[in-house]
């Protein structure tokens, strides 16, 4: 289940002896590039190959790895396409053992059949790769800049991207925002190393405190949630995922895969695993800030120190909306703050010290309330007249001598130049605006809420679920020819509860079964050949007596006019119940996925909708019930019983325990599903299979 | 109705022939930074006014206005609280007719009564003042700087804030965030001259493109939505507004009261003159940036054209979350890119010009891209070994050609220096990151689609209703001594409908009316002591015979036991119909607000409610109606008959008119409002009056 991986080839990767850079060294070619950023770096053991054995500078040039003739670790290849199996081949003759292929032109372009060669070339010289299509890799500690990019300050964040534009711009960028990076890796088209990888990797990379991620897509979406869960439950980790509103990845046959367009699952998948999903470089960054650089946030209590009413007001709007606690100070704080603070600030949060706050109180007020809250923003709107040196000096002093995170916001421009150069000497950040810097603190406390061990564990479980599809491509079909009754018994067989029926295939029949079920019923039609049997009229409610069945089955047997005609379905009428629905859906990438949503306009209107990979124990289906904004109405509003959210979570777990036990099912939808306080029953269901 | 301000007043403020600036110009004095600002800023008439007739460099000094003997149009206070009333005499008798009272100590510390005392002298001298409690104002144009911050760059924006601090700090980062400003107006405690004065001011100022405000509250609210909307007509106002999470406006005494919180009524009030709301400095910048440089946004469909497909992705995501058009080329747009753009292009929004894309390629795919497009985002992801200047070139001889808006981001730092540049020098901004500026598109083509006649032509109604309410904060009690069969009956009278009902005080008359009516019916108890009958037991759905109307005519008796008793009221039973909730309650600063929402968990729960300042027309209470995310329950899900939507408009709308007719109405509470395909019927009603 683990990645393979062993820990030499990242020792080769970042921590290499000698590189090799393989490539033409002529100004504009990539080659030139990667060894400029190399001498950039400051790595001493680095030595050029190409045909002419030309060098670069102060570095040597070979024409093959072999020739170089002492250690090397680390190949870095940018030579064209076509020469890089006979150049990996060069590489695993010299001892090579890790590799970084900068070279395009391979499964990107399509040409798929080349990147599955360099595969199996490096697998027989027991290569690992990053790439091919990349712009390289990072390693600040080791001074090892074998990219295209920026070299960025050394700092705690680690940096994984399939897009080396956009890992790039974030490294140029880095200096700007005052955010530092241990280790950047951009892995192209991950023909070999993959995210999954390199996650597990950079859990237990002391250097690293923070990984930022950027993907599209990943290479196996539970080997990924297996390494994000274990990388998590160490350290946190920020994701940007790019395609939030590409449609491009639905499967969609039925309902529920509708709803579960494919960026939702990633959404779900990443959530679940205690992932941060941002959506953009700037949150990214003002995240990365907060978890390299403050102690964690342990609850949502948040104080807001201000010298400006209106723009803590508009801090606290953003805090709350956020989800923090703006609470208001208990009687002895309360207390000590008014046994220094000047009688014209007002006691309450946010804490206004005004335009006169100054050193003293910045440095009390920030000292007391941290000793009651759980982290604080100190918030300087600075009057042009006003020296915001010694107002950084009180609020730099407090931070470093808390254990509670300070995230801090000194507004603005040149009218606080000294103040912020005073933080940043300090290793304070100053957040361009006090909402941003609220919300950094919020995320910081979700992660800490996260109890990651849990996650971790249930994300192995998910792991260990290993699909036993070979093919998830393979075609779909839908069983017409199974009818309502076969499937109604399926269910029954595995643990799910549906209201008892029977089958009646002829109006004398229906009547003795609805006498045996008791009024009043409903009758369906059963015709392998009618899918949609609303449409058709082949649904009869409330049914209440013999003389209504026999109106009703002459009905039915003219809605299956010209087809196949099973007979009738009789149910009793489930009255007074929600109407729930419980799906599930096969994602390319994550596989089997459930869902759960209460039926009609909650669904379809408002898109109330919640996700999980599949499997979901019955604690975690009890979660994505709670998650539903309709949620209020089965916990039983106005004083109503509450429904069996009990029976629900079993019913939603065991839903989605099906594609385990039968790999050939595709999609399932049970809807409505009745949901009361004496219980669940499934009231209709559509089951697909696969063509196997 | 319109403010009284004559065009003079705004002269000698903003163009003063000479200035005055009164206090004490020792280091450290209010008066000594005000003077250095002036002289900052270049003014050249400005004399120094303090008891001893001191100077300042190179401002002489007087000891008293009048003994200048030269012009002064302006004065600048900001000598002690207890010596402002003399200096505005003293103004007064040397000809000022405008003032900015710097100082503070008034209302904003419980001192009205000496803020009352400024507005009267002023009025006997004809002098209007902005302040107290101010950070003065500039006029950028005019060289006059008579405040306390920093003077930002010459611009096409106004700023009014009525916090100095947070006014400060937009002009102190202006410089940094590219953003030149007209002029400034801190109003602090708006005792003469407030934001509605200042809103018709810049409406007209050939000076000012856009309006930038940030307000806590506003003075009168009809007046204020008067003049935004007058000014909206003439160019965009964006605002920030503090107090989103601010309870303490709340006025609750109803349901509708509770859903109605102070700072929705603003957001209403807002959007509905056509402002552009936005949450913090950055969205004010960015907006004030798009509006001030680029031309009009006419539509929704805009264009992306990057050097790198996954942050073009990110871009696209943004785009279409915020309600823009990532819209796929037509075909001779596509043959036309075909022609020029080499074969890896693929040709589809957003266009991927690849790390190759060039200057040639982004000239001419913009240029090309401009045709068809209502707008464009030119996105440069730039590699470290990539000159962004020829990029640079290509996109902005592109955008200085064309007449649609295109918003920049080249990422990022010193990658990008040269480029960003570049786009400076020809007055185009590079925005943060691409989701940044896409954002500022959507509210471009907001502010387009907004049809500015009528949003101003309807607020210029709201404003003419103005309330006959003297004193809106007198107490209110709730008419418990008025039964439903006397509020049914006036509302009946008001053109709202109301079922059928008769009242019946005994059971042999209540049989009589059920009958009459026609089962099934509706009893409610009649009593002046029951507010909430439901809770006693005092309602009886679905009654469906004589029997019925006997047993449920005992058992509302029975419910009344100890009070009052009148008897029943006999509705027909209405079925199939949706519950929609009609309410209108009052706003201490915009007076009579109306609400819709759907009954039941659509407010409680999803809190899906639509409000506006009353009153409404029947085209604006439609659009109400269409609002909420439940209207697609009401226009006809699934095939079944959409509901009476002109009879629930004209109703919300006759309900809004309620408290211009009969003021002493404080709340009403329509719930359930029955809405069905033949009309809508009020169930039951709640109306508070205010006592006189």
């Amino acid at each position: 289940m683990y990645s393979s991986v062993r820990p030499d080839v990242f020792r080769s990767l970042f921590y290499p002896r000698g590189v090799a850079v393989i490539g033409s060294v002529s100004a504009g070619k990539l080659g030139h590039e990667i060894i400029r950023q190399m001498l950039s770096g400051g790595f001493a053991f680095t030595w050029a190959v190409n045909p002419k054995g030309q060098g670069l500078l102060s570095v040597p040039g070979f024409t093959s790895v072999s020739a170089i003739g002492q250690p090397v670790d680390l190949a870095v290849i940018a030579s064209p396409a076509a020469t890089v199996p006979e150049v990996l081949h060069d590489c695993g003759r010299a001892g090579v053992s890790a590799a970084v292929i900068i070279t395009a032109g391979f499964a990107e372009v399509g040409n798929s059949a080349a990147e599955e060669e360099l595969v199996r070339i490096a697998r027989r010289h027991d290569i690992r790769f990053v790439g091919p299509n990349c712009a390289g890799i990072l390693n600040t500690r080791h001074r090892l800049a074998p990219m295209l990019e920026v070299i960025p300050p050394d700092g705690a964040t680690a940096l994984i991207s399939q897009s080396g534009a956009l890992g790039g711009a974030v490294l140029a960028w880095a200096e700007e925002q005052g955010l530092g990076f241990s280790k950047f890796v951009s892995y192209g088209n991950r023909a070999d190393l993959d995210e999954a990888d390199l996650l597990r990797y950079l859990a237990d990379d002391p250097e690293t405190k923070v990984v930022a991620m950027y993907i599209e897509s990943v290479g196996d979406g539970r080997e990924f949630m297996a390494a994000l869960a274990a990388c998590t439950r160490r350290k946190p980790v920020v994701v940007i995922k790019a395609g939030r509103s590409s449609a491009g990845r639905r499967a969609t046959l039925s309902h529920t895969g509708s709803l579960a367009g494919s960026d939702a699952v990633y959404d779900a998948a990443l959530r679940e695993c205690g992932a941060l999903r941002v959506r953009n470089v700037e949150e990214l960054f003002d995240l990365c800030k907060g978890f390299s650089a403050l102690p964690p946030m342990s609850g949502r209590r948040i104080a807001i120190v201000t010298n400006s009413g209106g723009p803590g007001v508009l801090a606290a709007d953003r805090a709350e909306e956020v989800g923090l606690d703006v609470a208001e100070p208990g009687p002895a704080l309360r207390a000590e703050l008014a046994s220094f603070l000047p009688a014209h600030c007002a006691i309450r949060n946010p804490f206004d010290l005004t335009v006169e706050g100054d050193e003293e109180s910045y440095r009390r007020t920030l000292t007391a309330v941290l000793g009651e809250y759980d982290g604080a923003l100190a918030l300087d709107v600075n009057p042009a007249y006003l020296d915001s040196l010694p107002l950084a000096r009180g609020v730099a002093d407090a931070i470093v001598q808390s254990d509670k995170p300070v995230v801090v916001n000194f507004m603005a421009g040149r009218a606080v130049a000294a103040g912020v150069e005073h933080l940043r000497g300090r290793g304070i950040s100053n957040y361009p605006t006090a909402e941003r810097a609220v919300a950094v603190l919020v995320r910081m406390a979700e992660y800490h809420e996260a109890s990651r061990v849990q996650i971790a564990d249930c994300k192995l479980q998910i792991a260990s679920c290993k699909l036993q599809i070979q093919n998830p491509k393979s075609k779909i079909r839908n069983l017409t020819s199974e009818t309502e009754p076969a499937i109604m018994a399926w269910l029954r067989e595995n643990g799910i509860p549906t209201p008892p029926f029977q089958v009646a295939e002829t109006s004398e029949a229906a009547v003795r079964a609805a006498r045996a079920i008791g009024y009043p019923v409903v009758l369906k039609v059963v015709s392998p050949e009618i899918l949609h049997k609303t449409e058709v009229g082949g649904v009869k409610l409330d049914i209440r007596d013999d003389a209504g069945v026999l109106a009703a089955f002459a009905a039915l047997a003219a809605s299956a006019a010209g087809k196949e005609f099973h007979g009738a379905i009789i149910y009793p009428l489930i009255r007074g119940a929600h109407e729930a629905l419980v799906g599930l859906s096969y994602d390319p990438q994550f596989g089997p996925v459930v869902a759960f949503g209460l039926g009609g306009i909650y669904t379809e209107l408002l898109k109330d909708v919640a996700l999980r990979v599949a499997p979901v124990d019955r604690d975690r289906a009890r979660e994505m019930i709670c998650e539903t904004r309709a949620a209020g109405l089965l916990i039983g509003a106005r004083g109503q019983r509450p429904a069996d959210l009990d029976a629900l979570a079993a019913l939603i777990a065991r839903v989605s325990e099906l594609p385990f036990l039968y790999p050939e099912i595709a999609e399932v939808d049970l809807n409505p599903v009745f949901v009361s306080p004496d219980g669940v029953l499934v009231g209709d269901a559509r089951v697909i299979r696969r063509l196997t």
